[in-house]
């Protein structure tokens, strides 16, 4: 196939860290162009904006967009009014309603869109999927917890609205549950412990069930401080209890790890927007995000003390 | 046409007022049941819940639901998985993602499901979608203002997680312009007063823009004492000004008044469900309840003045 001529939008840290080793890694990608305010990468043509690259650059197929959620929206529709294909950071959108637009623009723009979910490609998902199709769910408990401070030092965007607080990891949390599971599950209740300095929870404790009413409770933690974070998920079966933990690197059955592997979230990314584009198609799944936006329409807002970083 | 065997689900106030009138001003349909804890009905099938009338009632085609949000997701599923059609009241759910759970059902089950927005067919909504259809929207400004003592009398849970608050009547507001704009639109601000001692706004303004970045501001008011309530939209176009005002029973182009009808949105309403029953079609459009949840999510809460009734 036809090498996929890519361009990265926003190379902040996200895209250093994760975006850049996972294209130079995937021989179906080469990364020709960056349009980013504050960076310049060696190698490639470098733009001070979407517009310039678009306007200006080398001819590209697709683009990876890592700016913020709050600007994503106007490039994705830009890019994909150039006819390029798109590839959006987690989450989709600052607004639910916001997609739906970007939906209808891929379609008539006829360009693969692909909404990211990065947890969804942890090593042991696929896996756990598969291993739960022939059990039957009794009850899920999910636990995302991790000390705010040592995992978002200084984001002081997490706290306003939008930044979402806890629900910025716990939709990665969502994202493996709406995955793994084989029914679409709702909230039916929402307690929120909000800072009084701040917009947004710094823990939540949600109680989900699906269409046959298997509950699923889900408790998202900021406060695990001097602790390692957890980040699991168990189901109970009736034959046997799956755990996810390490966020999906490492599975367990009844307790006895099934192997541990490294994160390699990313790969899995590219190797996936390569596929969609090569088969003409888009994946724009907004079911974490919508239980977010559940949760925080729902929720019951306590408000707790004061952060102070 | 097959008349409709129906029964109501539900029969507190709105059932009694504008339910049953609607339902008995239609020769489309024969009220054949009523399924309600606290009401009895002369002259039909009187039952105590929806699965006591499912079990022992008579043959019956269609519910329409006019209990609480939280509690009509399960009742639509069961009554879908009897092969009843069914028509919610508004919202159709507590959550999105319930809704789309019952999207599904729907299709599996064979049945219409009918999302209603009652504000949609006040008199005026249709004419002025058609005016707006050839003309260049400037900006929209919708004002949706009422005295919340006045319209929601000891009305508590409206100010609890899921009682939306001043979004119940906005809601409304929103039903509108999503359907007679010719483009969605998404939020890009939203500014909510809460009451110190309340969990929803009592106020919330909100800035959106269509796909070409057409403004749409809105204004929502619970506090709108003493005065008469504004229920109005204003559209500026490249070729005239149309207003939409007491709720869309009274239509102006340019300060002239077009006309002025009552109010017949539930006759409305029910020629709707009759119509997608006879087409086997359904109508579960979501975007009101997504744009109140959008304006929840990102919404930016000041704390006001406690609210004591």
């Amino acid at each position: 196939m036809d090498t996929i001529r890519l361009a990265i939008v926003g190379y902040g840290k996200i895209a250093r860290d994760q975006h850049h080793p996972a294209i130079a890694g995937h021989t179906g990608y080469r990364l020709d162009a960056v349009a980013s305010r504050n960076a310049e990468v060696a190698g490639v043509a470098n733009f001070e904006s979407l517009e310039a690259l678009l306007e200006e650059g080398p001819e590209i197929d697709a683009v990876s967009l890592c700016t913020p959620a709050t600007v994503r929206t106007a490039q994705a529709r830009l890019a994909m009014a150039h006819g390029k294909h798109v590839m959006l950071e987690k989450p989709p959108g600052a607004t639910l309603a916001e997609i739906e637009i970007l939906r209808e623009d891929a379609q008539r723009c006829g360009v693969t869109l692909f909404a990211s979910w990065h947890s969804r490609h942890a090593p042991y998902v696929a896996q756990a999927r598969r291993w739960l199709t022939t059990r039957k769910i009794q009850r899920v408990d999910i636990e995302w917890k991790e000390d705010v401070r040592v995992w978002h030092p200084g984001q002081a965007w997490i706290w306003q609205p939008g930044g979402m607080g806890v629900f910025d990891p716990g939709i990665n949390a969502l994202s493996i549950a709406t995955a793994i599971l084989p029914r679409p599950f709702y909230l039916v209740d929402a307690q929120l412990q909000v800072p009084g300095n701040c917009q947004t929870p710094i823990a939540a404790s949600l109680d989900f069930i699906d269409g046959v009413n298997v509950p699923i409770h889900a408790e998202f933690d900021f406060r695990q401080a001097d602790t390692p974070p957890i980040w699991d998920i168990h189901v109970e079966t009736d034959d046997g209890r799956l755990t996810l933990t390490r966020g999906g690197c490492e599975m367990l059955i009844d307790g006895q790890s099934q192997g541990m592997q490294e994160d390699a979230e990313y790969a899995g990314l590219y190797e996936r927007f390569a596929n969609l584009i090569h088969q003409g198609q888009s994946d724009l799944d907004v079911s974490p995000l919508r239980h977010v936006a559940d949760a925080l329409t729902l929720g019951y807002r306590h408000t707790v003390d004061d952060f102070v970083e």
